[in-house]
């Protein structure tokens, strides 16, 4: 404890020579920060710059990045003195240039890109790529090396960082929040982070809330509200502050030194108290630095008059006109000069031992962080055998189950077999999704007052239940990006809240398929339960399938639409998608009770091949083309269209009906447009080139259209699926509703079959009966429907 | 002043008497919540109950519910005291009873209902119908009179109450928080409000954060936080707490009445300082009540002996076998009996005087105020003749010219002759996005500290700029919903964090148009600039044209895509918008340098059609079909359409090229899937029947797709558009990227025209060679591009 203690003191109190350290790295960085945003010629100013080193079009944020590589470079230092490991997440990600540079100082940079070498070469390529088309982003991107956090998307930085620390004990993240992100929703909602983090089990976050004081045009709330205000915010999201303000130097690397030494000072007290026997398991005040710093310190006060430093005006590239304006191009050079760049680079261009020397040893450098590549640190997850799970199903349709009940069952395995690496993501609903099996071998995470009365709830839970979409993706993708694996349930509707969630996860997922270093993680698995079909009972806005929609403007790279008819097929898919990596996986289904269709066996040919005849459903003996083809993907439109089937089989036998099931909705568009597209030989023989497709989709029906444009004859494709008609019904009003009833799909087939057989005038008045029989139905206020009821099917 | 006081007094001391009708009201309330959720016969308990008086199915959320009608009680006894003009946000819309009882006990339900009458008839409809098939919703919705605010989504309530409120000077938005909803990112972000509210100009939001302790499942991180850090949290956010804790009767009432009083008190005084002479235009501390009651309060205490009351299983429907377990009936005949129906409703079933005494008068009643059906109240906008805004286009092409800025002036305009009744929001992008004309005549809003630096804002600022889209669009649709107009200009990329909330305003305008009794409203209309093709400099993550995806899966009720390809045509559709009701008004353009294209004249003509053809662009002089229709949908991809038409004009003279420009992107579909779609007659002539189409989009291809879909031979359209390629480029390179460039649409045509004249071939090739060109270009690591520089057409 002495020693730990003096460790405290010693960061508390760095000597002169290592500020004189710390302030060499920092000017380094800031100096390749700018020669990032302005030169593309004469990287150390060796002669005096003229226009002709100065980049045609001048790009970057210059304004956040001084604040993000101080916090670097200190918390390098602690790392150095304690060996403590930590990534490094920067909020105000567009500050690209800053912790570019510093993992071009901490070498990690040039063992990645060996091109851009430490040397006068080398710093130049480091200039020139610089938002240079062929080069690398404007932002803090996965092509940084030691980041798993983008910052162009604001509002995620928070749910990142406590992600990746869940189940990571050793870890800190350095979390930085930037005052304009701190405005969005997401982020004001992350804070409660703490509320879940167990300090015995989980590692750290240190947000550091950077208030610099401007966004893009103007002040923030966060950085003119009274800071007695602010205080009290924090405070009362359960932090103990530690605030740190000024621009004086060398003094603020004194006080800041001090800052993170208490913040780290106290963390460990925690985790060694959490970690001990004396804990009473209540929640811990953890520390949040509270940085002001003047936005775009250290460039020019002022320019042509105005004041810059401290101003939104310093946000992006504070001289615009260096090029033509010789005033402007005088005050570059004297801001560039002012960071002494003799006294950081050595002769060759490297950085010189001083600055080199702040560095951490190899992994331990936030830049080389395994942590921040986790593919490298994934251990694939100890899986049960998914068909134990399996619903017996001797006939199809015989017997009702709920089929993410099973899943649920096959997730409790997953979380027993894998208490190091497996949660569960869920905005309070796993219960309400049939997951709660996973309650029997952990509960609820949740580091407040817990009751008596409480159930499946305590500090020692894994089980992560927040109400908020944006903390349940953003911890996944926080966790899996540090190479573990998870799931997010949630209901199908308000999986829209967190979509630019998914939109932006795809992006990162999809660059880092393109870099050889970066280790590929596992993938971000959505479950999708509670659709749009069965939320009758909550009405019209639980109602909605927006999210494949999404997810279809995805590349085919990372992009997986999966839409398991049954108990079977569920756990067939989600096996694969546990076992995947840097795919977003998307999985819908329903949670009620509903016909189970295929036994094990017929349910893992059927996924493997992703959809399929489903011969003992139709009246097609595969001789010959048949009259119609009722396809279906999404299981309550697949009992739809399997009665629809039957009704036709009973009353219209002469009429040939296929019923096709597809599971893997990726498998409908052609294989140059998505790698599982399926075959033009297996699409003939499924869809055959010419009859009429009735196909019956969970989604809005312009899915299909889109997926199968270019396939023969596309317009054959007669779609009927969600078209936003929605309220508190019954369950099979909503399918009638939406047009998208058994008897809406018996009159497709018949309006597109290519033989009419004698009888189909009748069968159409039949169905129209049965419709204005419902509607009658409706119209007295019944409130349970027998077509649900009594849903069974004869036989195979 | 004395009368003021004596007023607060007055209102914080309830007499015995009117206790006791406020508990009668609410008793009133709660009995005919719980018999919305379980009677569908003996709705005044004149018989004992039986299994046969229980609807077969139960729905409905109890747990919320007697809390949101005693807060509905006493706000309904201070207007009747004070004639404050008042709305109720119900945050826990799932309470949807509460509120519906609410409506009916004050007489607007009948009155807008006339079968749901104030007798024993008409409250047994009001209890079948409830969560019925062709009855009402479970949530408060558009159904609901006096209703602004669905709350099946949580986390809008407060954006909806601050945006009903902007100028609204003397209306109070009391807006009901759930612990659950407090949970989520967006409700977190909205507590900022205050910091853009003037007291002077604008009217009040009193927050009631309903602290009743669960969520669906288990608890909420605010209900189970030490109460001095909820404490320091509101205060954080800049309020005054008042706190009201208990479950005693009739000590609530009185503890109740009193911190309202108190609320409303403060609230005054706040306004009358600020609409005085001596206001120092500090931003004041808002009153913001927390009350602490149970969940499910007066509900059945323990069921099967487990708690009820006070924990999450009272959440939706505390006793669920009440028809199959006599038990539970006899628990919930106890329950009913408890509220004394038969002191609440007279002989005939209506209201007891008493009871009905409660209600203000006319449109004073919650239920009956016209700021929630803000149709009532809307003033159409003063607009200026649009045209004056126009740019001079001598021919196409010649002046380029940021098409935004121009309605950026046009804006300025609007603004200056409606100064009560239209406000832009936009996150902190105004001038960046090119419409800072607007702050020649309105400021920035903002209530916190204001620095002699600071330009364009102030607290007496109309132009709403936050960091957070969600506050922009909730703001929004509260300010539209209450009968104002507004846009909502945001980046495209980052209108997917509110996609949600356009989704579910959507659904609100769509189930709006049902209702004879809503007045339609001032359309939402979202701006999106800055876009894919245009976020060269700030990389991946800001490209994305996701949006349009979603729109378009809303019904053509409301849903409306514009893709205006110049300045003229943006001006003449923003008019339009601004004059529209009820709709989502999507318009989608670029604000950098551009093109221009067609006078003003040519302009409104295009814009009326929705879709043309352009023969100046082409060479198809309309004697018979052409060899290749060129069409395109948004700003980049009509120039590189008309560049790849100018390619073919040049190279390949005798190919007949068509041009065809489409902005509102809704006529594509068929007159049945949209009230846009073109008649065939039209479809035919702009795009023939059989010719192969070479569609440039905007967005992803298969929007395209959709939309053609049903159209004859509708395969033939190919699509080219954003395929998720972005990085930091050049704007040329995006186009390259994505396949969209005027070379890949020149291949294109070549490979599918109707016939290929001598030198295809050759132009092909001629095309390969400049894309190779560039890729070298690229390679070489140059920053701009000549094709873009250099953009000009030869002559029309």
């Amino acid at each position: 404890m002495t020693t730990a203690t003096n460790l405290v003191e010693a960061l508390a109190n760095p000597s002169a020579g290592e500020v004189e350290q710390l302030d060499a790295w920092w000017r380094a960085n800031n100096y390749l920060t700018v020669g990032q945003i302005y030169l593309k010629a004469n990287p150390l100013l060796r002669e005096p710059l003229t226009a002709e080193h100065i980049k045609p079009r001048l790009l970057g944020h210059w304004g956040t990045s001084p604040g993000l590589s101080l916090i670097y470079a200190h918390v390098s230092r602690l790392i150095r003195h304690t060996g403590q490991q930590a990534i490094y997440l920067a909020g105000p990600g567009h500050g690209g240039p800053a912790l570019v540079a510093a993992g071009y100082l901490e070498g990690t940079y040039s063992e990645v890109y060996p091109h851009v070498s430490r040397d006068e070469p080398g710093m130049l390529r480091l200039f020139r790529q610089f938002s240079s088309p062929g080069g690398i982003p404007s932002h803090v991107s996965v092509t940084t090396p030691g980041s798993i956090h983008e910052g162009g998307e604001l509002g995620y930085v928070l749910v990142h960082a406590f992600g990746a620390v869940m189940d990571n004990p050793d870890l800190l993240a350095v979390a930085v929040v930037g005052d304009g992100e701190a405005e969005t929703g997401p982020l004001e909602g992350s804070w409660k982070g703490v509320s879940f983090l167990n300090p015995a089990r989980d590692g750290a976050v240190l947000p550091i809330l950077h208030l610099n004081g401007a966004k893009i045009a103007g002040p923030t709330v966060l950085a003119r509200k009274d800071p007695a205000e602010v205080r009290s915010l924090l405070q009362g999201h359960g932090y103990d502050l530690i605030e740190v303000e000024g621009a004086d130097l060398p003094g603020m690397h004194y006080r800041f030194a001090a800052a993170l030494a208490q913040a780290w000072g106290r963390i460990r007290d925690i985790q060694q108290t959490a970690r001990g026997d004396g804990w009473d398991g209540s929640r811990p005040r953890w520390p949040l630095i509270v940085l002001r710093s003047p936005k775009g310190w250290t460039g020019p006060e002022q320019v042509d008059g105005v004041q810059v430093t401290g101003s939104w005006r310093s946000h992006q590239v504070p001289l615009s006109g260096v090029r033509d304006n010789p005033d402007h191009l005088a005050i570059l050079e004297r801001w560039l000069r002012s960071y002494r760049p003799q006294e950081l680079f050595d002769e060759a261009g490297a950085p010189s031992a001083l600055v080199a020397g702040l560095a951490p040893d190899g992994d331990l450098r936030m830049s080389a962080s395994p942590h921040a590549n986790g593919g490298l640190l994934t251990r694939p997850l100890d899986l049960p055998d998914f068909r134990k799970y399996a619903v017996d199903v001797p006939q199809p349709a015989q017997l009702p189950a709920e089929s993410t009940r099973r899943l649920g069952e096959m997730l409790r395995d997953v979380y027993a077999g894998n208490p190091d690496r497996f949660r569960l993501f869920c905005p309070d609903e796993t219960n309400s999704n049939r997951l709660g099996a996973v309650f029997e071998v952990s509960d609820r995470a949740f580091m407040e007052k817990v009751t008596p009365d409480d159930v499946a709830i305590s500090r020692d839970g894994r089980v992560m239940e927040v109400l908020s979409e944006h903390n349940c993706h953003g911890w996944l993708e926080g966790y899996t990006l540090t190479g573990r694996h998870g799931m997010f349930a949630t209901y199908e509707a308000f999986a829209m809240v967190s979509a630019s969630q998914t939109v932006q996860h795809g992006k990162w997922l999809q660059e880092a398929g393109h870099l050889p270093w970066r280790a590929r993680v596992p993938s971000l698995n959505i479950l999708l339960t509670s659709t749009a079909w069965r939320n009758d009972h909550n009405g019209f806005s639980h109602q909605g399938p927006g999210l494949i929609q999404i997810v279809l403007t995805q590349r085919g790279d990372i992009a997986r639409v999966y839409l398991p008819p049954d108990a079977n097929t569920l756990l067939s898919v989600a096996d694969h998608c546990l076992r995947s990596r840097s795919y977003i996986n998307l999985i819908v289904i329903d949670k009620q009770p509903q016909p189970q269709w295929l036994t094990m066996d017929e349910a893992v040919a059927h996924c493997a091949r992703g959809a399929g005849i489903w011969q003992w459903a139709g009246t097609d003996d595969g001789s010959s083309d048949p009259d119609i083809v009722l396809a279906c993907a999404g299981d309550i439109v697949t009992m739809e269209t399997v009665a629809a089937a039957q009704i036709l089989k009973q009353r219209l036998p002469q009429m040939r009906v296929r019923v096709v099931n597809v599971v893997d909705l990726m498998t409908l568009p052609r294989p140059k447009d998505h790698p599982h597209g399926m075959s033009p030989t297996l699409f003939t023989e499924l869809f055959t080139d010419t009859v009429d497709v009735v196909f019956a989709f969970h989604g809005y029906p312009g899915a299909i259209h889109q997926l199968v444009h270019g396939r023969p004859d596309a317009d054959r494709f007669r779609v009927r699926g969600f078209v936003e008609e929605g309220t508190t019904t019954t369950p099979f009003d909503m399918t009638v509703r939406n047009r998208t009833s058994r008897y809406h799909l018996v009159m497709d087939a018949i309006n597109n079959a290519k033989r009419l057989p004698r009888g189909a005038t009748e069968l159409k008045a039949w169905c129209e009966r049965k419709l204005a029989e419902h509607e009658a139905y409706i119209v007295e206020h019944l409130e349970d429907m027998p077509e649900v009821r009594d849903w069974t099917l004869t036989a195979r």
